[in-house]
């Protein structure tokens, strides 16, 4: 049994990461931490954890956290960097489901989320936390940056296209729609469920902070930059992220079955990808619960633009579920242990 | 390794079945059936199965469900009652997860049913799959008869006080709420996202079918006739009942402690029933996608009327979920095998 | 054209008062005030009233409020009883969509209210704005009390019962369904749409502060108190309430047709009560945005409980549109002026 | 008082044809056809409607509708041709809110809708009733085809652009998402509360009817044929559509203000189009239950893509609203009578 600690868990990712390890046969959570919570049990926070857990919140102290083999950071952006030095010296390994890590360009970083780095010189180290991407690298990391919601879906719905070099990377558009948990758990006016049930809207266009995320990845992939155009909006339901992305062929001639090959082939090593058949449409729900990407190709009416259409369940394969993967392959355990979840649907 | 079979998959009940079975380190499904889907994959009907099954929908020909240990019937009334007396014949076990063989009056059935019951001698050897009443009966059963969603609830709130004749059983008030999914898959214009969404309405007031199944699953725990208002209401949610029952006292010098006490003894051995702490406020997304009822007692101003409010997920504790925790049962499995499913929140 | 004033404006109350008042046809408002929002245009708050109105918030001072013929507080309790002696006597007259002024009791709203209350000498004087009992008060009244949204739904399908003597007075449940609007527009977690969506609960079982006004109001219907069981529920839907009230007849030889001629007769002459044929479910959509009730009467196999079904928008006849119907009747306009809105539905 | 008929008026935009021609004041609805419901008061259908309409659904005699100034068919595709000939022959107009005449390429038409057209003579005759396009055709136009909902959307966020020559019209692309009313109240299983709520997906995304409407206007606009990808989305909402739509400007120096000011002039003597202030992001619910389409303009980055951003209630501006609005022109009423509606918001 490893035993790991989780820092922020009055969150919906900190509950996730709850719901997934209270079944994971070889992991203990020995603490879970909260300042605002702190003494409360986890089961009076949580009614759905009734009879999972015995904990209660406590402080999030080093003493307690260097216990762990493994903490994760389920807290807002700048607050994993300030721990993660200490941390690491004492030879816990960390997995941060925040922002702080997640870009090496450290101007970038500092731009878009409007604060100074406080742990810039750990940043180099990071592994970017995508299994699709990375896995041996997550799995020798002690740092790992958990990749963002829009992101994950984003990129899983590129990769293939951008490593053979098949799509125009000048102009791609990245559509995307996430359920209102991915605002969070904190009490704004805007994630009311009187604001957002039964509408929807565009937000951020001006620019959101995974858009940097993503180009930096998909430049990566590519070896030089990309252009992308990423418009997020708010749907009425509670979890799922839905990408709708717009490429344009290179070549006319390369056929859509190629390409739905190419996509097959590139996953077929990873648990959590499914590539569908060449003409279906992945719903959001068909993954709730699940750490599971549904990826459908589309090339509509025969033209050049391929319609990519990439689905996760953003508190599971785009947060806590992620974050489970890439704790399994840090901590040597088969990677899919804990995360073999049916989607629930209805 | 036991085998099952599901007649009539198409529905919420059956794909909630197939859900639950995915994972079931004892069963192997080996037939699911569906007249109208017939030879179509299970994973082309349901995506959330994807990878989960390979088995396709086929006829459901005595032939095929023989094979099985126990077979489901998750079909219209008046199904299961045709195909029964052969299968049972064969040696297959059976829970009928609709109402054939709920009520052991069979003027009343009829009279609620509006169609003559095909199988009325063996009514008398079903047992009513009630896990919290009839666990013994259940282990033994050969024919078990799943109750419905609304029974569940209500009589998990209702059975100790009952048991104990602690109220006054000539006016028990159930005022019960249910998800949309209680009313099934068929096409039918009350079930449209738009009819029933963001919108909320009581239906069947003049008399609902289960009313006549909690009234004789009642009068069995009273040895007499009990008298019940049973109102159901249609939430705009997915899954999820609710039922707040009202009762007199018959002593006002009963205190509400000790009432709860006698809860938590009547269910103590019972692994799918949460008696929350006084003061608690179940909420249905507290069980959704488990197999947990969460009661809580409410004594208001302290006067003579006992609140009762009992929370289940309708397609699992109230119907798929429940049928499970039978077959486990009826198989000789530990009751809880499979059922061990955490709660999907938010 | 008479002209009133908004105090509080940025709330779901103050926000409908708007949107109702934009088509009044000789009203004009002559400010809203918002202590938080002062400055901004209501058009930049709320962009569904892009177009309707050229007003900015401003600050809540007497002298602003003292220029309107009437003014409305769509405030947290406490606020109006604040402002309300000083404006009266600059003869403006007032009507509180809050609770200040609903319960004459000074201690029993003290008590429930959790605070002094800082314009007792006022009470005794203030109207209860409904326009179903106190029509002719109202229109010579300074000072209305808008009824709590709970009260008026549950006292509408209750009345003609109490003042005709038909039922059991000791013994009244009301099982009360509310969509989230009702909890306003603060920022709290409970009203995020992931915590309130999907699911469905009993809240404030122990006692809530719509039960004394409840309990006030129908004691004064019949000349004694009354024993009211009140249990208010949170359903997935922006707005509405609905009532399911169950009471018993005082002689089972009534019947359902005198009851239901008596509700018709009751409200012939009130334009927004509607008793539906009997055998009717009323849904919430179908009074969405409207100022109507809608009642049904069941009595369900014939027995001695009768089930009072009561639907209203709880923003509209349960707040603003009763509001307005209440600032008709002082001003001396035609009571439905203004409020003849068609619900919308889907 | 002008008289109109409506046939079809059982689904959704009937019933709201309904809902705004209960308050027109020169219109009187002298007859609503439906062959399922003949015989049937409208307000047993509609109980929204109580108290507004004595009306009965009738069958869809040509002399019934012959009695009216102008026919609503509100029908499935295919129906509406059938019976226009011989109604225009006795003066009566029409406005068809379904696909019979939108599209004036026979050939195309038949291919997407998949019959023959059963009435191509007076295609070329009918007016696309786009008023922001053709408001003078329509005024004296007998046959008005009611654009489609998506259209609509794309359209009015296009066209300024289109017709001043800013953008490539070889690569636009419109992602669109729409309420689940748009699918109409037929009872189908993809409509179903429960497969529709708390989920998002594409659908049609090889190629939906309403792409070759937006292509052949845009083509009108652009004098020359255009390039669309347009994917339609499934929102779990029930009304509302909004369209993101993304274009690349052809120069680079054109600046998003003067772009805004083309809009602002394009739209200024149409009062149902809100051109919002840069920066904005319309939401489907500032515009629900009314007849407005808002737009906001943005050029993420600064880079080469717009982005225009397209709100409108697919009921209202979508279909029936936009009917209403073509009536008023062709009955020669000021455009906006009856059309002066408040958005119902929260």
């Amino acid at each position: 049994m490893k035993k790991v600690a989780i820092v922020g868990g009055t969150g919906y990712t900190g509950v996730e990461l709850l719901r997934l390890l209270a079944r994971h046969p070889q992991i203990e959570v020995c603490a879970i931490t909260s300042r605002s919570e702190a003494g409360k049990a986890v089961s009076d926070i949580y009614p759905s954890l009734r009879g999972e857990y015995d904990l209660a919140f406590t402080e999030p102290t080093i003493q307690t956290l260097a216990q762990a083999d493994l903490v994760f950071f389920a807290t807002p952006n700048g607050v994993a960097m300030k721990q993660t030095p200490e941390l690491l010296a004492s030879g816990t390994k960390i997995i941060d489901l925040a922002a702080d890590f997640r870009i090496q360009n450290i101007e970038t970083w500092s731009h878009w989320y409007g604060m100074e780095h406080g742990c810039s010189q750990l940043v180099a180290q990071a592994v970017y936390g995508l299994p699709e991407v990375n896995r041996e690298a997550i799995k020798s990391a002690n740092l790992v940056a958990n990749p963002g919601c829009y992101p994950t879906a984003v990129q899983l719905g590129l990769l293939p296209l951008i490593e053979q070099g098949l799509i125009d990377t000048d102009y791609i558009v990245a559509d995307c729609k996430s359920g209102v948990s991915g605002a969070g758990r904190g009490a704004s006016v805007g994630s009311l469920m009187c604001e957002a049930a039964d509408s929807f809207k565009a937000y951020s266009v001006a620019g959101h902070r995974h858009l940097p995320e993503i180009k930096e990845q998909l430049a990566l992939a590519h070896g030089a930059p990309v252009g992308v155009t990423f418009v997020p909006h708010l749907v009425p339901m509670i979890r799922g992220i839905h990408a709708t992305v717009y490429a344009r062929l290179n070549e006319p001639s390369t056929s859509l079955e190629s390409i739905q090959k190419i996509f097959e082939i590139r996953y077929q090593n990873y648990p959590f990808v499914d590539v569908m058949p060449l003409g279906s449409h992945p719903e959001t729900r068909s993954v709730r619960g699940s750490n599971i990407c549904r990826i459908a190709l589309h090339r509509p009416q025969g033209e050049n633009t391929l319609v990519i259409l990439s689905a996760i369940d953003n508190l599971v394969k785009g947060a806590a579920g992620q974050a489970v993967h890439n704790m399994n392959l840090m901590l040597g355990l088969p990677e899919a242990t804990g995360l073999k979840l049916v989607p629930l649907s209805p």
